[in-house]
């Protein structure tokens, strides 16, 4: 494959290792002799001249991409939901939305003779980067999702480093829970899966775990809680991933509380009123994503931005790299996108901790 | 002074180095021959011979208290607002409520043979302490508030630890602010005074820092994070304690917010609302006060729990110990629990965040 | 299988995550109505009644193994090389020396009315194990080595966290290595392989990784740390496995240099003489091994704790758990202990590596 | 005083917060309208045009200063021992050696029209600061110091970072001790004084601190730990700063080692001996200085660079910044720079360690 010019972008939302990918990508390039350009902002550096007052493409050169192998976000900045092309589109779903940039962005990569294009991104992303790639240009993907929810990866970078901090809040709550003999409810990410709460949770010792996989009730966990109380432990922790659900779903379980009130605040409501206990919600939010890679995020990342040009040197194009077991392949975007990887309810994962005394509210 | 057995308790939230407290003051009264008496969860565990189905009271031995200087919590439990003695009794002003306990107490005191209490404890506690040694109690008080708003004490055990973890939560978020050019606020403990927020916001390299003493605006804050914008410097970082308030008073500065909008959750609003960036809030919580306490507050507590014993050796009753540049020394507790110590909003810290640029909202 | 009473022991050294599987293993055990027993120190708990004036056997309980996943070291104690029957024994191969005790073993197992034994430990451990079996023990294995080099399991609980602890020392050594202009070496743990080496090496930056799959030169190493230098890049950070040895061999590479000179600082001693730059050596130790693990470890632990119960609850004897994808297995133990599994010299993270401008000496 | 132009520059070993320092001594001399110089390597880049190919001065603008409060090592380089001036001066003791530079550094002062130096190093670079004060230069210092023994400041800044490291590091070994029932010596910072090993060693739970103002006995140590051995604690955790002492002297106190031995690797092989504990040493060396500094050390750097300023602007010359209790106040550099703050050896820090069962080896 004769290839002189790449380029990468990064798509959706930060995820720590980001820029260790961009940094193994750029100088494995290098290293081959090509050019490569930071696209900024998804699409956008593309499709404009200029972003924010910036240029939209940057030379990546050894000295731009030094020391940041370590640092969380992206030296490309990310990209709005449905603004992946500075442009009003729909993309949550991968649809282009009422005006299709795809020709744009083709003759974009002609104009600019970039020959092949490193998309990074999460599910979204890698969905229109299968398009371009049908439409012939020439794209190896990169899975970022900090849910770890990719069924064609073992693990995603970002993952690990999202427990880790899930996991060193649990953990300093515990203290003041005991002491207090509270309930704290500690929310964390997950919208469609629960891999960070299953992970985190059982790592920091929760007594109960919530995932979306596993519809919960909170009768159930009030039990789970005044079981403890009488054996005299007299403090409960509860995980609960963003996305996780009461069996019943959401509107009958508690009424409306306000607008900055997710699951897990709602959830403290209610487990307060059935045990009488002080009840405490603690939302984890966006320190999860940000912040230092842990070694295996950058490592795994690493890894992925060599694979990633190792696959444009082969010409194996239209294939997103991946971990299987303690090796990087990869894999056909087509199949790569279509599924997620929920935590199965028989999962070894979920068992272990049930048979540790683990409650999951169901 | 004959001492023979001396009583502890802890009293009001928990702060990371309590136990060091618990751990030196016993190991250093141990030292001296004395008995020592560990009372749970405030004066509950005096007034009740048994507390959650444990006895009220447990001896503290070498072996109880090993291992735990690094420990978050209390293992002598706390207590509840408002919930002291285990009565129903109004505690946070320090007065006795209807029904006055100190009868009670002192008659638990002389029938336990306790010749000395070492309590440990915040404002309330402390007040409670001193009235306890004017009745005749002979008392040695320790202070506790993770704000470190004393003016007896240069400086308080727990306050280094809850800035620590503000500060990691801050630079977690930073890169994320940044990726997504986002405004994020971050709200800090500190109810009366800013000293967490000010400390935390100075060394994670906030822009804006909002604390009590200093009423802000939100359109001033609105000017500082477009005046960055359009300097290129896309997202901005606001810091602000749970006790700021707006100039205008809190009524009128954004309507109800339901029951979970603390004040970064409205401010964040407003600030979406005025620069039209992508704000989001997230509020630290507990794990501010929970977990392992950074060495500082381990040192301080564990001189301050050894210092206390020493006040007690000397018949120092009535009494609190504090940090006075570098040494540890005491002052009357009558003194001790009169003043709060608020950021001087000349103070040389603020200013020195002034002139690197940090807004504080006025 | 009719269970009635299993008992557990840790062999070898510590690697954090022991006390995690101890955990896991005797609440699963508890949960199906057996009985645990703690084994302490290897077997000489089984073989003595006393073991360092304690009991040489504990009931595990609930209580007993609360709170200790995130603890480091083991609750059950672990053995000296070649002391793990409390007899004067070489067990570094496996073989029994001079007396074997197996016979003992076995009918103090059977006095005990133990019915199965989940053995903890390393390569020489499992083959102690492994004969047990072949004699008639009903045992189940879990691999421990914080190497991770062992063929039969992907991953190795205590690897990630010794990466950890790896990275951030190399992290640290960062910043005051450029402000010196020196050259840092770094000693991390790995007798026969590279694994730690590696993986912190490339996570934190190192600019020479010397592993004992590849022996290095010590003027290649030289000649990478002048070419940094006329490039402006006026440090070096080398990280070296305490195993890597010169290609050469050790007595030609450098002079005796004394009883505490290990083979980064006989490096460190050649590097500053080959370059002429203040060149130091920092040897981690046993801070690799010590301490909380990261959740990734403990996670492992906890899973490879319970389907060490899961296969005793199927009568399957002789194998030993581990990590295949992200699924735990159990392979046979004869199988298992035969392999280490040494870092590939044309492994996909070594190429990695390489194309980053990493060096390996070679 | 009408100041249009200030130079800073850092001299000695780097510690965590010169960053800050230089961070906020920038900013806010920006903010008054002046020109801020990097002077780079100490003198050196003030003597030369040109120093390892880079020019020796850098204008600091809020640019090249953004972003560096968290960061260990210095972006202006240090200065090797002996090597202030870029010529053969020693300078440990502050004299000028055989060439007195003090003329060239005067003379290229007025030359580049520089109106103040802020000079921020240690012990021997104020020295000199001083002896340019006194030929007229306009200098103010800033106390750089990790091992916290300046008696004209409470604290210096880097300080409570190494302490952090060395504590962890205890931790760490604990657990590893305990699970092998050894004894490990850890070898911290502080050649003439003990702050580290006393404040790491107490906040680390270390059963023996050495520090340079008590000599120590091999076998009053030995006693400690059979002592601990006979209450069946079989670990001990020793700390020794690097500048310890045995009673008698050094060379009675074990043979030669070789070149690697500290004193910690000595007294590990004395010890071993003693006890017949399986013992060993590890030194923590440059991971103490290297690294982002503890929010407490950038703070007090922050305040100490904006410090420094305000003393320019007031025309204050001459002195140095310290903190005094939560102030941070000039005294004069003559005074500052005499005094070496050790550890009283009936300090209150020493006695409530010795209280608590610690041994300090006398």
């Amino acid at each position: 494959m004769n290839i002189r010019r790449i380029a990468i972008n990064t798509g959706g939302g930060d995820a720590p290792g980001l820029n260790a990918v961009i940094r193994a990508a750029t100088l494995t390039a290098l290293e081959n002799g090509w050019e490569v350009l930071g696209i900024r902002r998804g699409y956008m550096g593309l499709l404009h001249d200029e972003v924010d007052g910036e240029p939209g493409m940057v030379p990546l050169s050894a000295e731009r991409v030094r020391g940041i192998t370590h640092l969380g976000g992206t030296i490309l900045g990310t990209t709005a939901r449905g603004n992946l092309f500075g442009l009003e589109v729909r993309q949550s779903d991968g649809t282009w939305g009422d005006r299709d940039p795809s020709a744009d962005i083709m003759g974009r990569f002609a104009e600019m003779e970039i020959d092949a294009l490193i998309a990074i991104g999460g599910d979204g992303s890698l969905k229109i980067a299968h398009r371009l790639f049908l439409k012939g240009l020439r794209v190896v993907g990169v899975p970022k999702t900090i849910d770890n929810d990719l069924s064609a990866t073992d693990m995603t970078f970002g993952f690990q480093t999202a427990v880790d901090v899930a996991t060193e809040a649990i953990g300093r709550l515990h203290s003041t829970a005991e002491a207090h003999q509270r309930v704290m409810v500690v929310q964390v990410m997950g919208r469609h899966t629960g891999w960070i709460a299953l992970e985190s949770g059982l790592a920091g010792g929760a007594d109960v775990i919530l995932i979306p996989e596993i519809p919960f009730s909170a009768e159930r966990i009030a039990e789970k809680i005044m079981e403890r109380d009488r054996a005299r432990r007299r403090f409960s922790i509860v995980v609960i991933a963003e996305g996780a659900v009461p069996a019943g779903g959401l509107p009958s379980f508690v009424e409306g509380t306000g607008r900055y009130g997710g699951i897990g605040d709602r959830l403290a409501v209610e487990l307060e009123a059935l045990t009488g206990k002080d009840t405490r919600c603690l939302t984890l939010g966006h320190i999860q994503r940000g912040g230092s890679p842990v070694p295996y995020d950058r490592n795994l990342a690493l890894r992925f931005g060599a694979a990633a040009v190792h696959a444009v040197e082969r010409g194996n194009f239209g294939c997103m790299v991946g971990l299987q077991g303690n090796h990087v392949r990869s894999v056909p975007l087509g199949d790569a996108v279509t599924d997620i990887k929920r935590v199965p309810i028989d999962d070894e994962v979920v068992r272990t901790a049930r048979r540790m005394g683990v409650s999951f509210g169901d």
